[in-house]
């Protein structure tokens, strides 16, 4: 075997031509997803109304194992892809353990996060149907960020609902989405029947994800050749985000390093899922065993405290209900610089993998991912994003734990994104200014009770 | 030949292990620094009281031709090199140019620039001396940035005087930095006697980059195992930069591909020169032609409109004089968002070929450069720094031409780096507020009489 370099990159002609849908291995499927007003499930129809054609026919696809990747989209992959899966020889050397340490490096690009693999599919597809243009909602940026970036490349129009607070405290993020030509609206607006009605009912409100989203959604169907994007949670940007775990996959093969532990940070479940799926297609075909540990703030603990029931996705519940994990659509996380991981509920696919103990859960608190991530930062060079750096904390644990055992592990996580806009959030926890929140039992019984009657 | 990947990455087993100085290959050097109490050449003796001894050997010697890169600095580059060769292909599609556009992109590492190739090599040689740290000023923020992760990574302490102005308008970037372990301090302050009197004279001023050169060179001269460390400008630094022309040659040797013409941005010089050099190398021995092109803006013509003279290197006259294009040490470039091109002078280095007419030089407007900023932006998905944008609007331009005359010219770009922290400027940029300035001969020939009586 050679030596393993730091960085190993595969070759263009070694990338993926495949997505890989999890679901198609899977023996008991995830509950399919409900239309709100009847509470059937949602059919090709009514989702197409919503979502671009192609997309909401992968939604609903539960059987099919491969889709291939569209030449277009494999062209613009390139521009950024494949993206590094980085031995940490320096983070194990400051750690003093026998495992072998490994990274998927997803933040090499200006969206800051693996957000675009989705995000150039979704307007690829909106491009293919004829539309004129996309909506979405963005609360922390990331996610409209990479939007603009995939519209600007297919010339299509890019409107973004952005959380108001988030516009107004984030105006870099705001920018970086107009150089990339998105039209950025701060939510609530007077653009929309449901902005004007809450900003009638709650005057000077500094808005929410559930209320951008509901905007989101209203200026899609009520705009001729629209449709609606969602960045997380929804199963299509799992078997897009699947990329990751493939090109994980490969160059883990190419030197002939076995994973013994495969570990994600889980939002909404997108970035997890696709990373895990071509392992967790193994264990389902039983190929190979892994341990995979999705990683969950203490703050917003949906697999490790929440229930396993039909949830809405959205707070203005206007999209279908799917059954997940879930701390009810009315949970409001406290104060918790994660943004991405600020979601009540978890995707269906990964929700249903972990009901079937396939893979685990932990949730860690907020200081301890920020002392996480100063380390990795300070040793590894590249700085995090929070949200990854609650993948990197439990590596770190689980590296600790070998360092006991005398066990060489092969650990490998997802390195999501990085942190250059969350410089106050580093700020807060530079200033010794930063604090664990964990929500009680009563409270989040009190918001599992917001629960729709489905079951 | 193979088909050219969009990204042409170098195997870790093919990246340099010497540096290249291109002094070694002149015939007619670079004219000697100068002690500014003496105006007699500096000696090794004078110069290792302010730098490293390591680097005082480096920036003092004009004939060796190659340095061994210690493995502790390889192992560090490793980490975030070799960074890639990109083929623009979206951008030459996007401009309609029969030339093939390539661009070494240096933005891969959390500092965003370039910065880090030397940063490294400094912290390193002043590890090796055993010191306790560093000392630097920083204005736009790239190289406190990248001089923290180097000390962070070596363990050692580093001082950052940052102009005050940009310590509040850029809180972001001093975050950054701290989260890397360094002191960032805001300069003037009442650390130091310069930094004191200057508080005392000019009382609510908000600082410059003379005034945090002056109290960092006092912070390390008054305290027992500090030296003082620099980001641009110093033959020692062109020569650490080395590493992006030597991979950007090994890169287009492995392809077959010999350039045509290489364009780089020139504030300082070291990312430029580093880029050249080994091309001007071959120049020099007579074994190739290049067309090689300095960037600067129009703003602030050191090349292109200034005089080639010995001048002091700092508004605070404390460091040694050196010959080189100039626009008066006493020059303030006008409102210019590329902080990192606003130096009144350029590398003596640069300036000598420049003299020889071995390079050309272009000026070119901000507003224009934002323009091929944006342009490039939305097809190759970087969001590039201001400074790598003069180097993007020239390529664009070159492109154009030869749309024109239809040659299939091979042109190499240098992207020194991201514009993520950089966008209050896109902000401006964004919403048609962005002018240009060209200082007046008059202001330039006022500026110019302050120039020291040397020659």
């Amino acid at each position: 075997m050679n030596e393993i370099p730091y960085k190993i990159y595969l070759e263009e002609n070694e990338m993926p031509t495949q997505w890989y849908n999890v679901r198609g291995d899977m023996k008991k499927k995830p509950a399919p997803i409900l239309n709100p007003g009847t509470l059937q499930p949602v059919t090709l129809e009514e989702l197409s109304a919503i979502f671009c054609e192609d997309l909401a026919k992968q939604e609903l696809d539960d059987t099919t194992r491969f889709f291939d990747i569209p030449e277009e989209i494999r062209n613009f992959y390139k521009m950024y892809r494949p993206s590094p899966l980085v031995r940490a020889y320096c983070l194990e050397k400051k750690l003093g353990t026998p495992a072998h340490i490994y990274y998927k490096f997803e933040g090499n690009n200006t969206s800051g996060s693996h957000k675009l693999n989705s995000a150039i599919a979704q307007a690829y597809y909106a491009k293919k149907q004829g539309l004129k243009g996309v909506t979405t909602e963005t609360g922390a940026g990331q996610w409209g960020t990479a939007l603009s970036m995939a519209c600007s490349y297919f010339d299509l129009d890019c409107q973004v609902y952005m959380v108001k607070v988030s516009y107004e405290q984030k105006p870099f993020r705001r920018e970086v989405m107009r150089t990339y030509g998105a039209q950025v609206t701060p939510s609530p607006s007077m653009n929309t029947e449901v902005g004007r009605k809450i900003n009638a009912e709650f005057p000077g409100t500094t808005g929410s994800l559930g209320c951008a989203i509901s905007e989101a959604v209203e200026a899609a169907v009520t705009q001729e050749g629209y449709r609606y994007v969602l960045g997380s949670v929804l199963s299509q940007v799992l078997l897009h985000q699947s990329v990751i775990g493939l090109e994980t996959k490969a160059a883990l093969d190419k030197y002939g390093i076995k994973a013994d532990m495969i570990i994600g940070c889980a939002g909404g479940g997108s970035n997890l899922g696709g990373l895990i799926s071509p392992f967790v297609g193994e264990i389902l075909r039983g190929e190979a065993n892994y341990d995979i540990i999705a990683v969950e703030p203490a703050s917003c603990p949906s697999l490790t405290r929440g229930k396993y029931a039909y949830d809405f996705c959205d707070t203005g519940k206007v999209c279908p209900l799917a059954k997940m994990y879930t701390l009810g659509s009315g949970f409001i996380p406290s104060a918790n610089h994660a943004g991405g991981l600020r979601y009540h509920g978890m995707s269906s696919v990964v929700s249903e993998l972990y009901d079937q103990g396939l893979i685990t859960a932990r949730s860690v608190e907020q200081t301890s991912v920020f002392e996480a991530a100063e380390m990795f930062a300070r040793v590894e060079g590249i700085l995090p994003a929070p949200e990854s750096s609650h993948a990197i904390r439990v590596a770190i644990d689980e590296a600790l734990k070998c360092k006991e055992t005398g066990e060489e592990k092969n650990i490998v996580f997802g390195l999501t994104g990085t942190g250059y806009f969350d410089m106050v959030a580093y700020e807060k926890f530079n200033n010794g200014e930063m604090s664990d929140y964990i929500p009680t039992d009563e409270e989040l019984a009190k918001s599992l009770d917001t629960l729709p009657k489905v079951d």
